[in-house]
């Protein structure tokens, strides 16, 4: 790692505004196509893991433990670029997705809308969780 | 309101998982461009007057009130439509934004970028927020 890139990933996390658990709020975008992907969570050893390797980490809540997106199901996320907003307490990364982000193998987890019926699926999903997952 | 939007509005209430506080968070975007805006709270109350009204309102943390986007700044989200993630924890309004989603005159919140030289701002502002919030 360059002390270049140092100094950025310092610059980052010194302008975040972790929450009380040491966590903020991320979510990922297709760069090119503009799709919201998912919202996860990233405390300060994601964001560093992230920016150092260009490969999106989360820290997930259930397991209490850094997770490199895809790592069992292959569908991971490259980094293009890291955005913070105005106040800092929230993350937008702009990824190059491969397959499905969600773990419904859908796309997007934001599959469901609220339409005039109620709550409709407005996409069909790129692989079966089996496949994804399974074994 | 028709007995219809009555019941879409229950079915996605009924979707939420809300936080602790009563709280889910939500991804506004520009529902044509793909641009992600801002990310906000929102309550019950909130996701019911945004799906009545079909204007955007959340809850603010800091002024613990609920807020309709643009009552102030006239800066307004006309809801185009509301989306649940697979978990149900949290939200994606596609919206229609008038002017600046961002309290400092930024298009979205989103504006500055982690490149190699650290945080730069990759955007200009569209408005100036003594002009949107003054007097």
């Amino acid at each position: 790692m360059t002390g270049e890139m140092t100094g950025v990933i310092r610059e980052v996390v010194d302008a975040v505004k972790f929450d009380d658990a040491g966590l903020v709020p991320a979510v990922a975008q297709q760069h090119d196509s503009g799709e919201v992907l998912m919202v996860a969570w990233m405390n300060r050893k994601a964001i560093e893991e992230t920016l150092r390797s260009g490969q999106v980490h989360y820290w997930s809540r259930s397991r209490r433990s850094l997770w490199r997106k895809g790592e069992t199901s292959g569908q991971t996320q490259r980094l293009v670029e890291l955005r913070i907003d105005c106040d800092g307490d929230t993350l937008l990364l702009l990824v190059e997705q491969t397959g499905a982000a969600c773990h419904t193998g859908q796309r997007s987890c934001f599959y469901r809308a609220a339409r005039d019926g109620g709550l409709v699926v407005v996409s069909d999903a790129l692989a079966d969780p089996e496949d994804l997952y399974g074994q």
